[in-house]
Protein backbone atom coordinates (compact mmCIF):
# COMPACT_ATOMS: atom_id res chain seq x y z
CA UNK A 1 0.00 0.00 0.00
CA UNK A 2 1.75 3.05 -1.34
CA UNK A 3 -0.83 5.61 -0.82
CA UNK A 4 -0.22 8.57 1.08
CA UNK A 5 -1.59 10.28 4.12
CA UNK A 6 -2.65 13.58 3.41
CA UNK A 7 -2.49 16.60 6.13
CA UNK A 8 -4.21 19.71 6.05
CA UNK A 9 -3.81 22.90 8.15
CA UNK A 10 -4.26 26.55 7.89
CA UNK A 11 -0.70 27.04 7.99
CA UNK A 12 2.90 26.16 9.99
CA UNK A 13 0.98 24.81 13.13
CA UNK A 14 0.03 21.25 11.49
CA UNK A 15 3.21 20.67 11.73
CA UNK A 16 3.12 19.27 15.07
CA UNK A 17 0.69 16.81 13.91
CA UNK A 18 2.89 15.82 11.05
CA UNK A 19 5.93 15.51 13.07
CA UNK A 20 4.16 13.35 15.82
CA UNK A 21 2.69 11.26 12.47
CA UNK A 22 6.53 10.82 11.30
CA UNK A 23 7.62 9.46 15.07
CA UNK A 24 4.75 7.00 15.18
CA UNK A 25 4.77 5.78 11.71
CA UNK A 26 8.23 5.48 9.89
CA UNK A 27 6.80 4.09 6.95
CA UNK A 28 4.33 6.05 5.83
CA UNK A 29 4.30 8.52 2.82
CA UNK A 30 3.03 12.07 3.65
CA UNK A 31 1.98 14.68 2.04
CA UNK A 32 1.49 18.44 3.72
CA UNK A 33 -0.39 21.21 3.07
CA UNK A 34 -0.61 24.85 4.43
CA UNK A 35 -3.20 27.12 3.63
CA UNK A 36 -0.94 30.23 3.90
CA UNK A 37 -2.05 32.61 1.57
CA UNK A 38 -5.01 33.04 3.84
CA UNK A 39 -4.14 32.06 7.36
CA UNK A 40 -5.28 32.46 9.98
CA UNK A 41 -8.48 30.24 9.99
CA UNK A 42 -9.77 30.89 14.09
CA UNK A 43 -11.25 34.52 13.37
CA UNK A 44 -12.88 34.08 10.39
CA UNK A 45 -16.94 32.76 10.25
CA UNK A 46 -17.90 29.09 9.95
CA UNK A 47 -19.24 29.42 6.90
CA UNK A 48 -15.99 30.54 5.31
CA UNK A 49 -13.45 27.93 7.11
CA UNK A 50 -15.64 25.53 5.77
CA UNK A 51 -15.46 26.57 2.40
CA UNK A 52 -11.58 26.95 2.27
CA UNK A 53 -11.38 23.34 4.21
CA UNK A 54 -13.30 21.75 1.50
CA UNK A 55 -10.81 22.91 -0.90
CA UNK A 56 -7.90 21.94 0.78
CA UNK A 57 -9.21 18.28 1.52
CA UNK A 58 -9.65 18.29 -2.15
CA UNK A 59 -6.81 19.36 -3.33
CA UNK A 60 -5.15 16.39 -1.00
CA UNK A 61 -7.58 13.62 -2.25
CA UNK A 62 -6.68 14.39 -5.80
CA UNK A 63 -3.36 12.59 -4.82
CA UNK A 64 -5.33 9.72 -3.84
CA UNK A 65 -4.46 10.00 -0.50
CA UNK A 66 -5.97 6.58 1.71
CA UNK A 67 -6.63 8.87 5.14
CA UNK A 68 -6.87 12.32 5.91
CA UNK A 69 -5.87 14.36 8.83
CA UNK A 70 -7.47 17.28 9.25
CA UNK A 71 -4.54 19.16 11.61
CA UNK A 72 -6.21 22.16 11.72
CA UNK A 73 -8.32 22.61 15.46
CA UNK A 74 -10.69 25.52 13.63
CA UNK A 75 -11.39 23.23 10.16
CA UNK A 76 -12.09 20.38 12.52
CA UNK A 77 -14.26 22.25 14.93
CA UNK A 78 -16.19 23.72 11.97
CA UNK A 79 -15.94 21.89 8.93
CA UNK A 80 -15.58 17.73 10.12
CA UNK A 81 -19.38 16.92 8.92
CA UNK A 82 -18.98 18.80 5.65
CA UNK A 83 -15.63 16.76 4.99
CA UNK A 84 -17.18 13.01 5.77
CA UNK A 85 -19.10 14.02 2.90
CA UNK A 86 -16.13 14.54 0.51
CA UNK A 87 -15.00 11.06 0.39
CA UNK A 88 -15.10 7.50 2.02
CA UNK A 89 -11.46 7.46 3.58
CA UNK A 90 -11.04 7.80 7.14
CA UNK A 91 -10.72 10.95 8.23
CA UNK A 92 -8.65 11.85 11.36
CA UNK A 93 -9.13 15.14 12.81
CA UNK A 94 -7.37 16.46 16.46
CA UNK A 95 -10.54 17.24 18.45
CA UNK A 96 -12.08 13.41 19.34
CA UNK A 97 -8.87 12.12 19.55
CA UNK A 98 -7.69 15.14 22.26
CA UNK A 99 -10.93 15.21 24.01
CA UNK A 100 -10.61 11.40 24.74
CA UNK A 101 -7.31 12.29 26.31
CA UNK A 102 -8.72 14.87 28.44
CA UNK A 103 -11.16 12.67 29.87
CA UNK A 104 -8.99 9.72 30.05
CA UNK A 105 -6.41 12.12 32.38
CA UNK A 106 -8.62 13.91 34.68
CA UNK A 107 -9.16 13.46 38.37
CA UNK A 108 -11.93 15.68 39.34
CA UNK A 109 -13.77 16.34 36.07
CA UNK A 110 -12.92 20.11 35.97
CA UNK A 111 -11.52 20.61 32.51
CA UNK A 112 -10.90 23.72 30.77
CA UNK A 113 -9.93 23.81 26.81
CA UNK A 114 -8.12 26.67 25.11
CA UNK A 115 -8.26 27.44 21.69
CA UNK A 116 -8.76 30.15 18.72
CA UNK A 117 -12.41 31.83 19.12
CA UNK A 118 -14.36 30.02 15.88
CA UNK A 119 -12.94 26.82 17.62
CA UNK A 120 -14.17 27.49 21.22
CA UNK A 121 -17.20 29.24 19.56
CA UNK A 122 -18.47 26.25 17.65
CA UNK A 123 -18.07 24.28 21.06
CA UNK A 124 -16.62 21.22 19.26
CA UNK A 125 -14.61 20.19 22.05
CA UNK A 126 -17.07 21.43 24.98
CA UNK A 127 -19.58 18.76 22.78
CA UNK A 128 -16.61 15.84 22.86
CA UNK A 129 -15.95 15.86 26.60
CA UNK A 130 -19.12 16.38 27.82
CA UNK A 131 -20.20 13.07 25.54
CA UNK A 132 -17.51 11.03 27.21
CA UNK A 133 -17.78 12.44 31.06
CA UNK A 134 -21.54 14.06 31.07
CA UNK A 135 -20.74 15.04 34.45
CA UNK A 136 -17.34 17.01 33.74
CA UNK A 137 -17.22 20.86 34.27
CA UNK A 138 -16.11 21.87 31.16
CA UNK A 139 -14.51 25.78 30.51
CA UNK A 140 -13.57 27.22 27.18
CA UNK A 141 -11.36 30.23 26.73
CA UNK A 142 -10.18 31.75 23.49
CA UNK A 143 -6.66 32.65 23.43
CA UNK A 144 -6.33 34.71 20.06
CA UNK A 145 -3.13 36.17 20.62
CA UNK A 146 -1.35 32.87 21.03
CA UNK A 147 -1.00 32.04 17.45
CA UNK A 148 0.75 35.33 16.58
CA UNK A 149 2.73 35.30 19.48
CA UNK A 150 4.16 32.10 18.38
CA UNK A 151 4.69 33.00 15.03
CA UNK A 152 6.61 35.61 16.56
CA UNK A 153 8.73 33.34 18.48
CA UNK A 154 7.66 35.00 22.14
CA UNK A 155 7.98 31.88 23.67
CA UNK A 156 9.30 33.00 27.11
CA UNK A 157 8.86 36.89 26.49
CA UNK A 158 7.83 38.70 30.00
CA UNK A 159 5.13 40.03 27.49
CA UNK A 160 4.04 36.43 26.84
CA UNK A 161 3.37 35.53 30.80
CA UNK A 162 1.41 38.65 31.02
CA UNK A 163 -0.59 37.18 28.09
CA UNK A 164 -0.62 34.11 29.45
CA UNK A 165 -1.88 35.34 32.79
CA UNK A 166 -4.43 37.48 31.35
CA UNK A 167 -6.08 35.26 29.60
CA UNK A 168 -5.86 31.93 32.45
CA UNK A 169 -7.13 34.36 35.24
CA UNK A 170 -10.97 32.94 34.73
CA UNK A 171 -9.56 29.80 35.27
CA UNK A 172 -7.92 30.19 38.74
CA UNK A 173 -10.35 29.10 41.74
CA UNK A 174 -12.00 26.63 39.08
CA UNK A 175 -10.45 23.58 40.54
CA UNK A 176 -9.11 22.28 36.90
CA UNK A 177 -6.93 19.83 36.82
CA UNK A 178 -7.03 19.28 33.02
CA UNK A 179 -6.00 21.80 30.27
CA UNK A 180 -6.42 20.85 26.42
CA UNK A 181 -4.39 22.60 24.17
CA UNK A 182 -6.83 22.83 21.45
CA UNK A 183 -4.41 24.58 18.06
CA UNK A 184 -1.71 23.54 17.25
CA UNK A 185 0.42 26.71 17.74
CA UNK A 186 -0.08 26.36 21.35
CA UNK A 187 2.06 23.54 22.73
CA UNK A 188 4.64 26.09 22.28
CA UNK A 189 3.37 27.84 25.34
CA UNK A 190 2.94 24.83 27.53
CA UNK A 191 6.35 25.77 29.78
CA UNK A 192 4.26 29.20 30.56
CA UNK A 193 0.75 27.72 30.79
CA UNK A 194 2.12 25.38 32.81
CA UNK A 195 4.05 27.73 35.26
CA UNK A 196 0.84 29.82 36.02
CA UNK A 197 -1.40 26.76 36.56
CA UNK A 198 1.00 25.14 38.39
CA UNK A 199 2.30 21.17 38.72
CA UNK A 200 -0.70 19.91 39.35
CA UNK A 201 -2.32 20.55 36.20
CA UNK A 202 -1.88 18.17 33.34
CA UNK A 203 -1.94 19.87 29.42
CA UNK A 204 -3.11 17.64 26.97
CA UNK A 205 -1.43 18.35 23.62
CA UNK A 206 -3.38 17.02 20.80
CA UNK A 207 -1.10 16.11 17.70
CA UNK A 208 0.39 13.26 19.70
CA UNK A 209 -3.30 11.89 20.66
CA UNK A 210 -4.05 12.44 17.15
CA UNK A 211 -0.97 10.38 15.68
CA UNK A 212 -1.89 7.31 18.08
CA UNK A 213 -5.48 7.43 16.72
CA UNK A 214 -4.44 7.45 12.95
CA UNK A 215 -1.94 4.19 14.10
CA UNK A 216 -4.87 2.47 15.47
CA UNK A 217 -7.40 3.33 11.99
CA UNK A 218 -4.67 2.53 9.78
CA UNK A 219 -4.37 -0.93 11.35
CA UNK A 220 -8.36 -2.02 11.46
CA UNK A 221 -8.41 -0.44 8.06
CA UNK A 222 -5.60 -2.77 7.11
CA UNK A 223 -3.58 0.33 5.38
CA UNK A 224 -0.32 0.41 6.77
CA UNK A 225 3.19 0.99 4.79
CA UNK A 226 4.68 -1.70 4.31
CA UNK A 227 8.48 -1.20 4.89
CA UNK A 228 9.17 1.42 2.31
CA UNK A 229 11.42 4.58 2.02
CA UNK A 230 9.44 7.33 3.58
CA UNK A 231 8.43 9.99 1.26
CA UNK A 232 7.13 13.53 2.80
CA UNK A 233 6.03 16.58 0.38
CA UNK A 234 5.10 19.76 1.46
CA UNK A 235 2.65 22.55 -0.16
CA UNK A 236 1.79 25.46 0.82
CA UNK A 237 -0.68 28.34 -0.98
CA UNK A 238 1.86 31.27 -0.66
CA UNK A 239 5.37 31.81 0.05
CA UNK A 240 7.00 28.65 0.21
CA UNK A 241 10.53 30.00 1.33
CA UNK A 242 8.77 31.72 4.53
CA UNK A 243 6.99 28.58 5.50
CA UNK A 244 10.32 26.44 4.76
CA UNK A 245 11.95 28.91 7.59
CA UNK A 246 9.35 28.95 9.95
CA UNK A 247 9.15 25.46 9.86
CA UNK A 248 12.90 25.46 10.51
CA UNK A 249 13.17 27.76 13.44
CA UNK A 250 9.69 26.28 14.93
CA UNK A 251 10.39 22.96 14.69
CA UNK A 252 14.14 22.50 13.91
CA UNK A 253 13.23 20.60 10.86
CA UNK A 254 15.05 20.80 7.52
CA UNK A 255 12.70 20.44 4.27
CA UNK A 256 14.40 20.26 1.22
CA UNK A 257 11.50 21.76 -0.77
CA UNK A 258 8.22 23.44 -0.86
CA UNK A 259 5.78 23.36 -3.47
CA UNK A 260 2.80 25.97 -4.44
CA UNK A 261 -0.14 24.78 -4.59
CA UNK A 262 -1.43 25.59 -8.56
CA UNK A 263 -4.42 27.65 -8.06
CA UNK B 1 -21.22 64.43 -9.68
CA UNK B 2 -22.69 61.58 -7.68
CA UNK B 3 -20.04 58.82 -8.14
CA UNK B 4 -18.52 57.30 -4.74
CA UNK B 5 -15.23 57.22 -3.49
CA UNK B 6 -13.90 53.58 -3.29
CA UNK B 7 -11.77 52.29 -0.15
CA UNK B 8 -10.12 48.83 0.37
CA UNK B 9 -8.73 47.69 3.36
CA UNK B 10 -7.55 44.23 4.21
CA UNK B 11 -9.71 43.83 6.92
CA UNK B 12 -11.60 47.16 9.23
CA UNK B 13 -8.03 48.88 9.88
CA UNK B 14 -9.02 51.07 7.15
CA UNK B 15 -11.61 52.70 8.65
CA UNK B 16 -9.59 55.00 10.02
CA UNK B 17 -8.42 56.56 6.89
CA UNK B 18 -13.00 56.23 6.01
CA UNK B 19 -13.48 58.10 9.48
CA UNK B 20 -10.76 60.95 8.33
CA UNK B 21 -12.20 60.73 5.02
CA UNK B 22 -15.83 61.38 6.28
CA UNK B 23 -14.62 64.26 8.42
CA UNK B 24 -13.53 66.61 5.61
CA UNK B 25 -15.25 65.64 2.88
CA UNK B 26 -18.82 65.46 4.35
CA UNK B 27 -20.75 65.31 0.88
CA UNK B 28 -19.31 62.51 -1.33
CA UNK B 29 -20.40 59.08 -0.85
CA UNK B 30 -18.14 56.10 0.42
CA UNK B 31 -17.88 52.50 -0.59
CA UNK B 32 -16.08 51.05 2.13
CA UNK B 33 -14.45 47.04 1.03
CA UNK B 34 -12.56 45.17 3.92
CA UNK B 35 -11.11 41.51 2.61
CA UNK B 36 -11.73 39.97 5.82
CA UNK B 37 -11.93 36.40 4.62
CA UNK B 38 -8.18 36.78 3.42
CA UNK B 39 -7.05 39.20 6.64
CA UNK B 40 -4.34 40.25 7.40
CA UNK B 41 -2.28 40.64 4.42
CA UNK B 42 0.57 41.61 6.20
CA UNK B 43 2.79 38.98 6.33
CA UNK B 44 1.97 37.21 3.00
CA UNK B 45 3.90 37.10 -0.05
CA UNK B 46 3.80 40.15 -2.58
CA UNK B 47 2.67 38.05 -5.05
CA UNK B 48 -0.53 36.68 -3.08
CA UNK B 49 -0.76 40.65 -1.83
CA UNK B 50 -0.80 41.86 -5.26
CA UNK B 51 -3.87 39.06 -6.43
CA UNK B 52 -5.98 40.15 -3.66
CA UNK B 53 -5.33 43.99 -4.46
CA UNK B 54 -6.23 43.96 -7.68
CA UNK B 55 -9.41 41.95 -7.13
CA UNK B 56 -10.43 44.15 -4.12
CA UNK B 57 -9.80 47.10 -6.34
CA UNK B 58 -12.07 45.72 -9.73
CA UNK B 59 -14.93 44.94 -7.48
CA UNK B 60 -15.15 49.12 -6.13
CA UNK B 61 -14.59 49.81 -9.81
CA UNK B 62 -17.34 47.81 -10.93
CA UNK B 63 -19.44 50.65 -8.70
CA UNK B 64 -18.46 53.18 -11.00
CA UNK B 65 -16.34 55.13 -8.37
CA UNK B 66 -14.67 58.22 -9.10
CA UNK B 67 -11.49 57.76 -6.90
CA UNK B 68 -9.95 54.90 -5.08
CA UNK B 69 -8.15 54.74 -1.67
CA UNK B 70 -5.51 51.84 -0.74
CA UNK B 71 -6.23 52.31 2.82
CA UNK B 72 -4.45 49.10 3.02
CA UNK B 73 -0.64 50.00 3.71
CA UNK B 74 0.54 46.81 2.86
CA UNK B 75 -1.41 47.03 -0.78
CA UNK B 76 0.16 50.21 -0.93
CA UNK B 77 3.98 49.33 -0.82
CA UNK B 78 2.93 46.04 -2.96
CA UNK B 79 0.31 46.40 -5.40
CA UNK B 80 0.22 50.27 -6.14
CA UNK B 81 2.21 50.06 -9.57
CA UNK B 82 -0.12 47.09 -11.03
CA UNK B 83 -3.34 49.00 -9.31
CA UNK B 84 -2.73 51.99 -11.40
CA UNK B 85 -3.06 49.80 -14.57
CA UNK B 86 -6.15 48.84 -14.14
CA UNK B 87 -7.71 52.28 -14.39
CA UNK B 88 -7.61 55.94 -15.03
CA UNK B 89 -9.53 57.29 -12.45
CA UNK B 90 -6.95 58.97 -9.80
CA UNK B 91 -5.33 56.20 -7.04
CA UNK B 92 -4.46 57.69 -3.23
CA UNK B 93 -2.77 55.33 -1.38
CA UNK B 94 -1.30 56.22 2.52
CA UNK B 95 2.49 55.81 1.96
CA UNK B 96 3.27 58.58 -0.52
CA UNK B 97 1.03 61.69 2.15
CA UNK B 98 2.27 60.26 5.30
CA UNK B 99 6.02 60.33 3.45
CA UNK B 100 5.10 63.76 2.42
CA UNK B 101 4.13 64.80 6.15
CA UNK B 102 7.14 62.89 7.64
CA UNK B 103 9.72 64.63 5.73
CA UNK B 104 7.60 68.02 5.82
CA UNK B 105 7.72 68.07 10.16
CA UNK B 106 10.72 66.00 10.77
CA UNK B 107 13.61 68.93 11.75
CA UNK B 108 16.54 66.89 12.49
CA UNK B 109 15.81 63.98 9.47
CA UNK B 110 15.95 61.12 11.16
CA UNK B 111 12.73 59.08 10.72
CA UNK B 112 11.26 55.81 12.19
CA UNK B 113 8.57 54.03 10.08
CA UNK B 114 6.30 51.22 11.78
CA UNK B 115 4.70 48.81 9.39
CA UNK B 116 4.04 45.20 9.33
CA UNK B 117 6.64 42.30 7.33
CA UNK B 118 5.29 43.20 3.77
CA UNK B 119 5.26 47.05 4.14
CA UNK B 120 8.54 47.39 6.08
CA UNK B 121 10.40 44.74 3.60
CA UNK B 122 8.67 46.40 0.27
CA UNK B 123 10.87 49.52 1.30
CA UNK B 124 8.55 51.53 0.02
CA UNK B 125 8.08 54.34 2.92
CA UNK B 126 11.93 54.16 3.05
CA UNK B 127 11.89 55.13 -1.20
CA UNK B 128 9.61 57.65 -0.56
CA UNK B 129 11.29 59.07 2.30
CA UNK B 130 14.55 59.57 0.74
CA UNK B 131 13.14 60.64 -2.75
CA UNK B 132 12.54 63.85 -0.48
CA UNK B 133 14.84 63.92 1.66
CA UNK B 134 18.01 62.28 0.21
CA UNK B 135 19.82 62.86 2.80
CA UNK B 136 17.87 61.57 5.61
CA UNK B 137 18.45 58.75 7.75
CA UNK B 138 15.17 56.15 7.85
CA UNK B 139 14.80 53.00 10.21
CA UNK B 140 12.41 50.62 9.23
CA UNK B 141 10.70 48.80 11.94
CA UNK B 142 8.47 45.45 11.29
CA UNK B 143 5.95 44.96 14.46
CA UNK B 144 3.71 42.03 13.75
CA UNK B 145 2.25 41.65 16.91
CA UNK B 146 0.75 45.01 16.66
CA UNK B 147 -2.12 44.85 14.16
CA UNK B 148 -3.27 40.99 16.48
CA UNK B 149 -3.03 43.30 20.04
CA UNK B 150 -5.42 46.23 18.64
CA UNK B 151 -7.85 43.67 17.43
CA UNK B 152 -7.72 41.86 20.62
CA UNK B 153 -8.18 45.80 22.01
CA UNK B 154 -5.32 45.23 24.71
CA UNK B 155 -4.32 49.18 23.85
CA UNK B 156 -3.32 49.86 27.32
CA UNK B 157 -2.55 46.69 28.83
CA UNK B 158 0.93 45.60 30.49
CA UNK B 159 2.29 42.91 28.02
CA UNK B 160 1.82 45.83 25.06
CA UNK B 161 4.35 48.19 26.97
CA UNK B 162 6.73 45.32 26.70
CA UNK B 163 5.74 44.65 23.40
CA UNK B 164 6.44 48.41 22.60
CA UNK B 165 9.21 48.68 23.96
CA UNK B 166 11.14 45.44 22.52
CA UNK B 167 10.39 46.73 18.73
CA UNK B 168 11.10 49.88 19.44
CA UNK B 169 14.24 49.38 21.21
CA UNK B 170 16.49 49.46 18.01
CA UNK B 171 15.14 53.38 17.81
CA UNK B 172 16.88 54.02 20.93
CA UNK B 173 19.40 56.71 20.71
CA UNK B 174 19.65 57.02 17.20
CA UNK B 175 18.02 60.92 17.38
CA UNK B 176 14.74 59.49 15.84
CA UNK B 177 12.40 62.88 15.88
CA UNK B 178 9.75 61.63 13.76
CA UNK B 179 7.82 58.03 14.17
CA UNK B 180 5.81 57.04 10.98
CA UNK B 181 2.81 54.59 11.84
CA UNK B 182 2.70 52.69 8.46
CA UNK B 183 -0.29 50.72 8.86
CA UNK B 184 -3.95 51.32 10.00
CA UNK B 185 -4.15 49.83 13.04
CA UNK B 186 -1.12 51.61 14.66
CA UNK B 187 -2.80 54.77 16.19
CA UNK B 188 -4.50 52.65 18.61
CA UNK B 189 -0.85 52.65 20.20
CA UNK B 190 -0.29 56.36 19.70
CA UNK B 191 -0.27 56.83 23.42
CA UNK B 192 1.63 53.87 24.18
CA UNK B 193 4.47 54.94 21.28
CA UNK B 194 4.74 58.35 22.55
CA UNK B 195 5.20 57.30 25.83
CA UNK B 196 8.12 54.46 24.93
CA UNK B 197 9.77 57.36 22.76
CA UNK B 198 9.20 60.41 24.95
CA UNK B 199 7.35 63.74 24.30
CA UNK B 200 10.21 64.86 21.60
CA UNK B 201 9.02 62.81 19.14
CA UNK B 202 6.75 63.70 16.50
CA UNK B 203 4.15 60.87 15.42
CA UNK B 204 2.68 61.04 11.89
CA UNK B 205 -1.11 59.11 11.51
CA UNK B 206 -1.15 58.90 7.35
CA UNK B 207 -5.10 57.94 7.80
CA UNK B 208 -5.27 62.23 8.35
CA UNK B 209 -2.77 62.97 5.35
CA UNK B 210 -4.32 60.46 2.99
CA UNK B 211 -7.24 62.49 3.33
CA UNK B 212 -6.17 65.72 3.19
CA UNK B 213 -4.01 64.37 -0.24
CA UNK B 214 -7.83 63.02 -1.53
CA UNK B 215 -9.56 66.36 -0.77
CA UNK B 216 -6.77 67.62 -3.19
CA UNK B 217 -7.48 65.22 -5.83
CA UNK B 218 -10.86 65.95 -6.03
CA UNK B 219 -10.08 69.87 -6.16
CA UNK B 220 -7.47 69.62 -8.87
CA UNK B 221 -9.65 67.26 -10.99
CA UNK B 222 -12.69 68.67 -10.80
CA UNK B 223 -14.38 65.89 -8.96
CA UNK B 224 -16.11 66.97 -5.69
CA UNK B 225 -19.84 66.39 -4.86
CA UNK B 226 -21.90 68.79 -4.68
CA UNK B 227 -24.08 69.42 -1.44
CA UNK B 228 -25.78 66.10 -1.47
CA UNK B 229 -27.00 63.63 1.33
CA UNK B 230 -23.99 61.33 1.76
CA UNK B 231 -24.28 57.56 1.36
CA UNK B 232 -21.96 55.24 3.10
CA UNK B 233 -22.02 51.83 2.13
CA UNK B 234 -19.87 48.60 3.51
CA UNK B 235 -19.00 45.67 2.08
CA UNK B 236 -16.82 42.52 3.64
CA UNK B 237 -15.20 39.19 2.05
CA UNK B 238 -16.56 37.49 5.47
CA UNK B 239 -18.52 37.79 8.45
CA UNK B 240 -20.60 41.12 8.21
CA UNK B 241 -21.62 40.84 12.11
CA UNK B 242 -17.81 40.73 13.44
CA UNK B 243 -16.76 43.76 11.25
CA UNK B 244 -19.66 45.76 12.35
CA UNK B 245 -19.29 44.93 16.22
CA UNK B 246 -15.22 45.45 15.66
CA UNK B 247 -16.23 49.44 14.02
CA UNK B 248 -18.23 49.31 16.86
CA UNK B 249 -15.29 48.88 19.02
CA UNK B 250 -13.05 50.29 17.93
CA UNK B 251 -14.33 53.32 16.41
CA UNK B 252 -17.33 54.29 18.25
CA UNK B 253 -19.30 54.21 14.50
CA UNK B 254 -22.77 52.71 14.27
CA UNK B 255 -23.08 50.98 10.71
CA UNK B 256 -26.44 49.48 9.95
CA UNK B 257 -25.91 47.42 7.79
CA UNK B 258 -22.49 45.37 6.35
CA UNK B 259 -23.23 43.76 2.69
CA UNK B 260 -21.39 40.75 1.98
CA UNK B 261 -19.36 40.69 -1.64
CA UNK B 262 -20.84 37.96 -3.91
CA UNK B 263 -17.73 35.33 -4.72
Amino acid sequence: MSAALGIFDSGVGGLTVMHAIKQLLPHEHLIYYGDTARVPYGGKSSSTIIRYSLENAKFLLKQQIKLLVVACNTSNALAMQHLQELSNIPIIGVIEPGAEKAAAVTRNQHIAILGTKATIQSGAYQKAIQKLLPESSVSAIACPLFVPIVEEHFFDHPATRLIVQEYLQPLKNQKIDTILLGCTHYPFLKKLIQDEMGPGVMLVDSAATCAEKICRTLLQCNLQASSQKRECTYYVSDDTEKFRLQAERLFGETIPKVLLKKR
